[in-house]
């Protein structure tokens, strides 16, 4: 499985997303302002690939650091973190990736040992942090599928939305991931790909992982959703989650809501799968949950191209609400939680790993 | 309101929609083969608009035909109607209107008069009896404007499919007609437009339609549908149709059916607009109605430019079929049928006009 991005020695290495799916570049950063400006044009994207690049991009930083004492690294970590905060100012993981270096760095300040020691004790460590957060994200997300997988039918057709494959996410993939390891498995699973307008997530990279996969696909624009689940070709929908109210109700990329009132329709499950980092005990229902709104232009053009009369409004809400009440379950790393949801996803928030 | 098509003394005038929105330009036909040419080539598109344009080409071909006496007139008819049929092989409305033209034909034929006397009014005729298919098609529509208007909302939004406007009909229009001539009554209306991909007739035509009729509009990707619906901003559904089978079961371009289970979810009508002509009483059920599969390339690319994976395969139906139980009312040219179907529609069919 092609990854997006990969700590190596000669720099972190990450894939060209805004290329695919008719290229496939890589480029190798050697400076910390290379990743930042990666993430801030998308190179990558996908929250828990942003969280990894982010904490990888920091490690660079504090590696190739001309720092000369312990004052002159810490600040330049604070200058090269505020940096990496600055690409993508509403991604959650990025911070929380953000975060975690900082908890680090002060850790091995404040070990044993000479300032030359932990001078580098902190250039070693953090590369290794980063690659841990690489490591346990990848972890995380095969726990997940191990759950997931067996709620796949046998064979069939799953619809998914968006990209929730290894290119968002540095691991596996969420609902993807439990795609293809049903598949590796050994599941007869055609995937029912939407193009997922407006840009294109679907047709673009979910299309292109499934090809490198070599698993069967259909790619259909996001209204023919309706009419493959009236005639009775879809066996289960499968989705990710970008958030989740206390309740159960899930935000996530529009368009996924008119699937689960389909889904409920025709009596097809509707699955969700996220991991608990996912859910916000502090929302208490759906309707809390802001509903970004993007730029006009994502609607009116495609890739750059105008599609409609000049001067026409346009909305672009980037997510939409599912009520908890059309979930059939909900997938996380810790196992799978079912209604209701406020009492068992609560359990699994409580739960060891 | 801009017409699609016009005869005019200089020739069939028509505007090229292919080249819509960007540019607006018209072409003036003064020969049938080249009125055949656009059909063929989608300068002219819509069921309705179709039709009045074959049997315009029909009666240029006949008027300008150098043809001495009856019996090379009528062979050159049979001529022009085959090159006419054969633009649009499964357009019901193209070989509905070339049959109107050839009993014309017959009529006129067999009228009292010389030879010479015929030859002219069978060339006159025929042009009359084009400019009279474009007549009651504009007479239709008005009526069924009429019937539809009182069923919008006083104020709010409404969601609409595809493009069902003068650019489609020749007429105001079917279900963009009902809401024009709602907004002209004093309604205080805004148009939620999806793009209906594949094709885009939402974002090409009827955004283009709405701007020129200054009505309010915001142009929605598809998939946004459920978002509206679900936060409330939905006063009701219009949409027109392909077919109506006996029961009132609705064939229409893919992606009106997630509308109409999205509608019912929410307690908001959905209505369907349609001449009678539509309904299709030896079709029982809308399982019946065979739904047309095209071309994966347009689901693949957008205006010819690749937005997946090469040799991705790609599903494109171009409709669906909303069952009859979501469907608030269909509303024709002689009034409103409401559930059961299957009795009010038939009673329609059977009333006078």
């Amino acid at each position: 499985m092609t990854q997006p991005i990969e700590w190596t020695n000669a720099g972190v290495r990450m894939l060209d997303q805004r290329r695919l799916p008719a290229e496939v570049v890589y480029h190798t950063y050697t400076h910390y302002r290379e990743v930042a400006q990666a993430i801030k044009e998308m190179v990558i994207r996908g929250a828990p690939a942003i969280g990894i690049a982010a904490a990888m991009g920091v490690a660079l930083g504090v590696e190739t650091s001309p720092a000369q004492d312990l004052a002159q690294l810490e600040n330049e970590f604070a200058a090269i973190s505020k940096v990496m905060a600055e690409t993508r100012p509403t991604a959650v993981n990025l911070f929380w990736a953000i975060e975690r270096m900082k908890r680090r760095f002060a850790e091995l300040k404040a070990a044993q040992g000479t300032p030359e020691e932990k001078l580098a004790a902190i250039r070693r460590g953090l590369v290794e942090e980063a690659k841990r957060i690489h490591a346990e994200e990848r972890a995380l997300e095969e726990a997940m599928a191990r759950h997931g997988a067996p709620l796949m039918p046998k064979s069939g057709v799953v619809l998914t939305q968006c990209n929730t494959g290894p290119l968002a996410t540095g691991g596996i993939g969420t609902a993807l991931g439990i795609i293809l390891t049903a598949v590796a498995e050994g599941k007869q699973l055609r995937v029912l790909v939407p193009e997922t307008r407006p840009y294109l997530q679907g047709a673009r990279l979910t299309a292109w992982e499934l090809k490198q996969a070599g698993v069967p696909q259909t790619l259909i624009t996001d209204n023919m959703i309706g009419h493959f689940m009236r005639t009775g070709q879809v066996g289960c929908v499968i989705t990710g989650a970008d958030r989740i109210a206390a309740n159960g109700d899930t935000a996530n990329k529009i368009g996924t809501y008119p699937m689960a009132v389909l889904a409920r329709e025709h009596g097809v499950p509707f699955y969700v799968a996220a991991p608990l980092s996912t859910l916000d005990p502090s929302i208490p229902s759906g309707d809390q949950i802001p509903i970004e709104q993007r730029a006009a232009r994502e609607v009116t053009h495609i890739r750059d191209v105008p599609i409609a009369p000049e001067g026409v409004p346009a909305a672009n809400p980037a997510f939409d609400i599912t009520p908890a009440r059309f979930i059939a379950a909900v997938i996380t790393e810790r196992g799978v939680a079912r209604a209701p949801y406020e009492k068992s996803l609560r359990k699994l928030l409580e739960s060891t790993a």
